[in-house]
């Protein structure tokens, strides 16, 4: 069983854009700036966040964090978006989600110019990733592609089976996978709560794309030998035998699974942190476009 | 076995927007109309571009049909597309496919307006779709999510395999089955041309929409009793004993997939004549869109 470390992954493409962008500045080329919206004082959204901002500093891009109350109008925040649109410094920007239940998600992420939409979540941007054109990738899919492809996990031809159909993760997932591309031409079936015999898919699959958000669910008689697993999930477990009083805990019970499993993802250390990797590829991606 | 009944589908479809129409002309309301622009002479392109300026004559749409000669420049082109993107009167407008390889086939579809996009082809109309929001749905798989509809046939937790991932029918078709909706909520798997195994995924599919163009390529031995059959392929396949020289076979091997199936389309007369049909009410939709 090999465990595929996003950690160390993340940390090489982290690497490779510290050093383009140390290239384009020796240039004299503008530095990708970054910048990040939070609306109200969630606890994950604000570690997300955080991180992000973090990560901008360790490779050196600019970032700008816009930190609004709670209570910001849907009016305010779209004009803050409109903000960020016009403002030439800046190369590609991000809503975190989830927003207060009095903002229009959609009418927000809509705002968002699609070419500064480096999390891929702008209507034009998810049609073009399903019509197979550039596009910004959203973040995590992308970061499994990455994950895969770096580990040489072979991927065309295979039995995919992706649990979920979020528009975050399981849905462009399931599409990206099924595309002519690295990491992909594998045949995939899409797995919800309406589906009849779960396991009968789970079973036969060479890959599985856990992405639910119920912790521990795909458990070791569900899986094959030798399959490929891919923990999505991130849940708090209630742990008493913890100082913070819970535990991280993935979609797979990783006891069981791993002791079949030919590659794992660790939950935290796998999925996570290439997400944010590849949210600084996309940024790098959108100042080359704005270069031309 | 019972034959799901384009022909007889579409033909109650139109009878119902006909007979909006007439309610909406009398109220004073303008009448819709829809556009078609064809570049060339392709045999097949001609006959449908035909078949949709007829049905909006018989259901009292208006209709324009913009005949250019194969050698139009892309520039032309767009031009003709910007004044029916500016056009009040035009309510929606297709640009028929494929078109002539000097042309750059999603530039042109870029440039139609997504609200007057009643192919559904436009990314952000795909993007919509892949995201569950309001949009044109491409017409083709509207039309078989309708038949499903219309013969009360449970999609929900089936297990689904579309052969075929397109742009216009395979990928569409596999997002929209998935998603909870009317004929939604299956379990589906996208199969194509790498898929290993693949009778191993269509014996086991309680629905299967085969969409690869390939004529007669799913036979009775790759299916099991009781399947239910959309078969979107129509090929030209010569035969002497025909007095054209060839008669129009689908993906699907009817003789012997249709003694196994409880539902089956027929071709033609299954899923060809559902598409002008949701064409049509994509038409109205953008009319309805347009008036408020």
């Amino acid at each position: 069983m090999i465990l595929l470390d996003g950690k160390k992954v993340s940390n090489d493409i982290k690497d490779e854009i510290a050093s383009q962008v140390k290239t384009m500045t020796s240039n004299g080329e503008k530095t990708p700036h970054l910048a990040a919206i939070l609306v109200g004082t969630d606890g994950a959204s604000m570690t997300y966040v955080n991180a992000k901002v973090k990560a901008c500093e360790r490779i050196g891009f600019n970032s700008t964090l816009i930190d609004l109350p709670e209570d910001t109008t849907e009016a305010v925040l779209l004009d803050k978006i409109h903000n960020l649109n016009d403002d030439s410094d800046i190369d590609g920007f991000i809503v975190q989600l989830p927003l207060p239940k009095h903002i229009d998600e959609q009418k927000v992420l809509k705002a968002v110019n699609p070419d500064k939409d480096v999390d891929g979540f702008h209507p034009t941007n998810v049609g073009r990733m399903t019509l197979d054109l550039p596009c910004f990738l959203p973040a995590t899919p992308y970061g499994i592609l990455e994950l895969l492809e770096r580990y040489n996990v072979e991927t065309s031809g295979k039995d995919v089976v992706v649990m979920g159909r979020s528009h975050i993760v399981g849905r462009p997932m399931s599409i990206l996978m099924s595309q002519k591309r690295k990491a992909g031409n594998a045949t995939v079936t899409v797995v919800h709560s309406r589906t009849e015999n779960l396991s009968h898919f789970t079973q036969k699959a060479d890959i599985i794309v856990a992405a639910i958000g119920i912790s521990e669910f795909l458990t070791g008689d569900m899986v094959k030998d030798g399959v490929v697993i891919i923990d999505v999930g991130i849940t708090r477990v209630p742990d008493e035998t913890k100082a913070r009083g819970y535990r991280l805990a993935g979609d797979v019970d990783f006891e069981s699974v791993s002791k079949k499993a030919s590659y794992i993802t660790p939950v935290p250390g796998g999925v996570g942190p290439m997400t944010i990797a590849m949210l600084l590829k996309n940024t790098l991606l959108a100042r080359s476009m704005h270069k031309s």
